[in-house]
């Protein structure tokens, strides 16, 4: 056990418009004893996600909202020190729902075990956790794109975004990114090697995505909505496809969201827009996990992590999602 | 030929906002000679679309806008007069696109023969005519209703919803048709006999789809966009269905477009929103048409007509596709 306190970082609140400090409440309550089917959890490592907005917004979703009061959810890696859940001795490193805490009794159905001879714990929540199945299985699964076309990403240099990137171009795709500043366009040009890069807050996306799309878009992975959505419909080519992953210029406010006004062009061009979650996938970890450590060893597919240090650094980092301040994916290492 | 000349209504300038009465131009000019592969028509009976807005729109669509000065885009049935098209003599009776006018030359590439003895001039343009293709196709192809599911329907008594709800009972499913007024809906639950029905004038919408589909909604068919797709959608399923077909509340404003708020819902739902136009699917309207005919003969579907009377009421008859107040497929009949 850490000679330092427990630390929890909980829900204060529902936030209304944009999520300020009044939103949470860090508390230093010792740990509870595991129950049964539960383990105490040592945690090592934190992942940092835009899907965290929804979870607390008490509004209709795929899970529900984190009550006011609890340890705000989130995905993490820690080491089991005391286990009621057969599926787990002491010593066992875990990843699933662990909570934004530093030690902490969670429920063992929501963890699976790691193997970090393998690979890192950073490497189990971006590339190889829920970050790297959500690119694979969006992408190919839901988006099916087909060697030559034109696929666009937004959020491009973010955690989904570059691996989307990076295994549409494995299919044979021609890939174009969009992302905002300098840093992460030209990681995408000259790291990532996408055929055409658009900055969405120096570039005028319409005439930018005509030009880097002269023929038309056959598929758009959606990280953001807003108005690179609206842009992108307007590009799209006959039975093109939009794969709706996020929405993250819409998180702010669940009361003002911007529906997408060019959606009629799914009409006009017979267009389709499918939303997914990693829910329908569960059941499909393990082809995705090989395959990614597959084209990873082949030298094809890089994880871009942005790891900040310490606990307190939870609500920067929620922040930092959402003013797309990360490059990469955002991990707060908990023992740095 | 008529004794009375020849009237075309053309379009005179784009609209910008409400269609008015500057929108339209009427003329008398004298039919030129058909050139090659065009002939001289005499028309019975025009059809009147919510497409039109979008003909007359300058902007993306699936086919080109009419231009300031030509002839209004319609689909029509008439009359072979004189023909300089191998596929046509004249007393042939064709269908296609013919233009708002009673005597012109229409492209014969654009036109196909259709048989009175078989069904009258007014179903080749509703039940037999694109309104029942748009019907068959968007709700079994693109929607894949199965049987038992809960399927939505907008504008349930026009004339592609009555028939989608007419063909989605065919297939076993418990039918809740959206519709404005009391007309309506008793057309809707006492002549279709669909196992639910909405005033969306009159009800709470949201209230009253809870009501009306207390598990949820498996697919909807949208008609008009705006507030009760975004009622739907909070009501979609797991992996439900959103068929395109119009979005005729968004049809007044091109520039003002009022997107679909609730389309996070997608994600949380993994659901899909599809849209489609009837040129993916001409090369199966003899399906289309077999299918129809069989279930109108065996008493299962039924073509509800509103017939207006002369060419003069074109103008008149494309308000009432906007403010609903047709009552089924829109025609005028340019000989009663």
């Amino acid at each position: 056990m850490s000679s330092t306190p427990a630390t929890q970082v909980r829900l204060k609140a529902y936030p209304t418009g944009v999520v300020g400090p009044d939103t949470w409440t860090v508390t230093h309550d010792a740990p509870a004893a595991p129950g049964p089917n539960q383990v105490l959890l040592q945690l090592q490592m934190l992942s940092v996600d835009p899907g965290m907005r929804g979870w607390i917004t008490p509004k209709r979703s795929y899970m529900p909202p984190v009550q006011p009061g609890e340890v705000m959810r989130a995905f993490g890696v820690g080491t089991v020190l005391e286990s009621q859940a057969k599926a787990f001795v002491p010593g066992d490193v875990v990843t699933g729902f662990t909570g934004v805490q530093t030690v902490g009794v969670v429920d063992a159905m929501f963890l699976r075990k790691v193997d970090l001879s393998l690979a890192p714990a950073s490497s189990y929540l971006s590339g190889l956790g829920m970050t790297g199945y959500t690119a694979y299985f969006g992408l190919l699964d839901v988006g099916k794109p087909k060697p030559g076309q034109t696929v666009v990403v937004s959020a491009a240099a973010g955690a989904v975004g570059s691996m989307v990137c990076q295994i549409a171009k494995i299919q044979g795709c021609r890939v174009v990114g969009i992302a905002g500043g300098p840093d992460k366009t030209a990681y995408l040009r000259d790291v990532l090697g996408v055929e055409a890069v658009i900055d969405y807050k120096a570039d005028g996306l319409d005439q930018a995505l005509k030009a880097a799309a002269p023929g038309g878009v056959d598929l758009y992975f959606d990280n953001v909505g807003g108005a690179v959505l609206d842009s992108v419909l307007m590009q799209i080519k006959r039975h093109g496809r939009v794969v709706l992953c996020g929405g993250v210029s819409q998180y702010a406010d669940a009361q003002q969201v911007r529906g997408p006004a060019n959606y009629l062009q799914l009409i006009a061009q017979s267009g389709t827009m499918q939303g997914f979650t990693m829910m329908d996938y569960m059941h499909r970890v393990p082809e995705a996990v090989a395959q990614i450590l597959e084209w990873q060893a082949a030298g094809k597919l890089q994880f871009r992590e942005h790891i900040l240090h310490g606990i307190a650094s939870f609500p920067q980092a929620f922040d930092m999602i959402f003013s797309g301040a990360n490059q990469g994916k955002l991990l707060i290492d908990l023992q740095g």
